[in-house]
């Protein structure tokens, strides 16, 4: 068994090496003037069975189509078994016709990834892990909840867990269960087509003097959230912590959520962030290896 | 028939439209805060065959990622037959591993392609024609030279035509014959380590006093074209023209090629592009479709 690091692991392919003992090829890669990738397998595969560490965030296109070129070389290369740890799944959220005409993005990513060769998929947190249905190939879901909850712990005495919208509300009970906490979810309405969401007030006594963890998956623009977060405050809530899997943030929306009364901000490493508090989930993907 | 205007067209699926009567649809997207893009097909399209315009000029990755997500979506929406265009095809250099462990990118590019549902694809002046084979379905071969040739005859009068190395020796020939002139090309190497290119001189007998027209399929960073002119002009050429089908150059490319003595500088619609000379290859196109 090998581990090649992607171009984009954010040092998750290291620890799992370090954990498993399975030996770290770095794919050796660069990107040429125009912007075109260039991607390399600097050692024998042949008959080898290889994890392909590769995350998915921005420029997710460009990860992507990397991801791909990785795979099939391995495949090329007559890599026996290839398993592609791919800790943030880009186009999770696009996994169903929202309107008719729509792409259902995660559907073409997940054939492709397939169709390039990969045998196995393991995937942290997904948006939905029954998309990962798309994917023809063996599946497996890493929960990082129990190692955010130790995070929050060490934070928070007696949270409250709340789900910024009712999609995310498995998630928050995922979470409360480790805490062995409360958990709720706000409603949210987005308009499809503006974009712009809406939240609607909790009952004032669930939440008053309260000690808030929000939780969602993934946040990007931040808007939820901190809408999610006024809200709460306004309501009486004694602090609120966002909890977020994969931070596709830049600095100016961690600003952005401070500003909105966000006294931590806690993401995991699937992405590389900002964040002051960052939670190492490298531990549970082994653990589905 | 319909025509399916892509993220990335370059007008030329507006141009298939007016020449062939097919009606224009264009996609629907949007690219999101955190870099995902959006792809919706605005119309009914079951039972119907589509055309996709599609070129894969830079930021080659996310235009690749939108082709698939269009043609993936097509078939799903239960269009019969999708046909895709691709005037400039990206990748394309990568079409065999020059060291061991090198991704055949093309080959990925090409399977993906297929897989996302693609029955047809028509390529102008693919970087070699052989390696389209990739793609397991109907290929079609673009070839822009008789309309190239009729732009370079209104700038040169007598001129020789040459490829700027081995690769491009059969551009130079096809280029040539309608031009009813003379043809060579210059030895070029290429340290695939450094990226650094060396030519080699041409007999001065065989340049002094010609009108000399560089052709190449593709210009990047302009290097080799630049060093191609300078080296001619120092043999006694009385100019040289640069001409190029996929235009990958920005203006500062332009401006170097300029500093090297290029007296024009032409190219096709297959590319956006600053040079001064633009040949639109739509009807070429439009006798494979």
């Amino acid at each position: 068994m090998l581990i090649l690091g992607g171009t984009a692991t954010n040092g998750i392919d290291q620890r799992l090496s370090e954990r498993t003992g399975y030996r770290l090829l770095k794919v050796e890669h660069k990107v040429f003037h125009d912007g075109e990738s260039y991607i390399r397998i600097p050692a024998k595969v042949e008959g080898e069975d290889v994890i392909v560490v590769q995350s998915t965030y921005p420029p997710q296109d460009k990860h992507l189509m990397e991801l791909f070129l990785m795979v099939e070389a391995l495949k090329d290369l007559k890599a026996s078994r290839v398993v592609t740890v791919v800790p943030y799944l880009a186009y999770s959220r696009q996994d169903r016709r929202f309107r008719d005409g729509e792409a259902v993005s995660i559907k073409t990513v997940l054939n492709l990834l397939r169709y390039s060769g990969a045998d196995s998929l393991v995937v942290v947190e997904p948006h939905k892990p029954e998309e990962l249905h798309y994917f023809r190939g063996e599946v497996r879901v890493v929960d990082p909840m129990p190692v955010v909850a130790r995070e929050v712990m060490r934070v928070v005495r007696d949270p409250l867990v709340v789900a910024p919208d009712r999609g995310a509300l498995d998630r928050a009970r995922r979470l409360a269960s480790y805490l062995d906490a409360k958990y709720t979810y706000m409603e949210k309405e987005r308009d499809r087509i503006t974009g712009e969401v809406r939240v609607k007030e909790l009952p004032r006594e669930s939440v008053q003097g309260k000690e808030v963890v929000l939780v969602d998956d993934i946040v990007s623009t931040g808007s939820t959230m901190a809408m999610a977060s006024k809200s709460l405050l306004s309501l009486g809530a004694k602090r609120v912590i966002g909890v977020v899997i994969h931070s596709l943030t830049t600095g100016d929306v961690i600003s952005k959520l401070r500003e909105a009364g966000l006294e931590e901000f806690l993401c995991t490493n699937t992405v590389p962030s900002e964040a002051e508090r960052i939670v190492d989930v490298s531990d549970q993907i082994v653990s589905k290896l």
